[in-house]
């Protein structure tokens, strides 16, 4: 028998079109199975009629391209919400700052969350940091997030796959558990029967 | 002048004894400079009268090396804090949650941050993150961070400094600036003016 406490939630992040931008952001991304991914994760969040949580960036920058005054701001067509599913605004990396997130989450029983998105070094893993250090059982979901290339501090470029790579192996077991897409679904559909 | 907001505070995470143990912790650690440099801070911060904050990690796991009932819990001695020094004690890893860190500083008028301390990729990134959404200004002093070499979900062991410098590289230009010590201890003197 499933109870309203067991539901595990679905929160995908930062799905906006500005991400299509690849040399924005830094020429190469990781992850060609993304799309695919992570519109799997949300037909199956609602074929099980489970919470599905949006969260899209507003920036302050006038020069980002997550803007809610710019086309670029938007989600992507394939995963638009729909009625009954939540849309969080957030301004900052983390998906708790500033939001009522953990508001919804808690005023609806809900403790277990399965996370995926972009970019799996910045908004992914600030908010699965908050999550999981606020008491929160957290899956995340690596196949279904990527990052950029990127230059560090030293000038020395880091390839998308061994950023996100090294992301999961910081959070894993620290703060959430990483988790294949197939585990997840068998157990997400088992909480439904 | 000086005006009392103008104050950067240092905070230093989880200096503890524990984190010695090397084999517990992944058995390689990188930056055999982090405890010259975190003196090195330390005894500019005191002798520029700047505000100090000790952070100290009391893990709720009875088999965690870092509890406040254990000897391995305790600061290193040579930064042991003094008087007129925070303490703040939290049980995970942002410096932020379940602490009243936040309202000592916004109390004291401080913005600017100055971290440093263990692990780089997990207490100290995930301090940094908060930190910088939420509006703090912080330097990130890298060469006074460390952390161990980990295991990723894949089974992959990746290598202490990589992590470290990928860390950083995740951190800077988005949550934070990574300073050089150097530049820090020189401008922060001249705070002080």
């Amino acid at each position: 028998m499933s109870h309203a406490h067991d539901r595990c939630a679905l929160i995908l992040i930062d799905c906006q079109q500005g991400f299509k931008d690849w040399d924005y952001w830094g020429a190469n991304r990781n992850n060609p199975a993304l799309e695919h991914n992570l519109l799997q994760l949300l037909n199956h969040w609602r074929a099980n009629q489970l919470p599905i949580v949006h969260v899209v960036h507003h920036s302050r920058d006038v020069n980002s391209l997550l803007r809610r005054d710019k086309s670029s701001g938007e989600i992507w067509p394939e995963l638009t919400p729909i009625a009954g599913e939540e849309l969080i605004v957030k301004r900052e990396n983390s998906s708790f700052i500033g939001t009522e997130l953990e508001v919804y989450l808690r005023r609806n029983h809900i403790n277990q969350l399965a996370i995926a998105g972009l970019t799996t070094n910045h908004c992914v893993s600030t908010t699965v940091r908050m999550a999981g250090n606020m008491g929160f059982d957290v899956r995340l979901v690596g196949e279904a997030c990527a990052t950029f290339d990127r230059v560090g501090p030293d000038g020395s470029t880091y390839a998308a796959q061994l950023i996100h790579d090294i992301a999961l192996s910081d959070l894993h077991g620290e703060f959430c558990q990483v988790v294949n897409i197939g585990e997840l679904l068998t157990n997400v559909a088992n909480q439904c029967r």
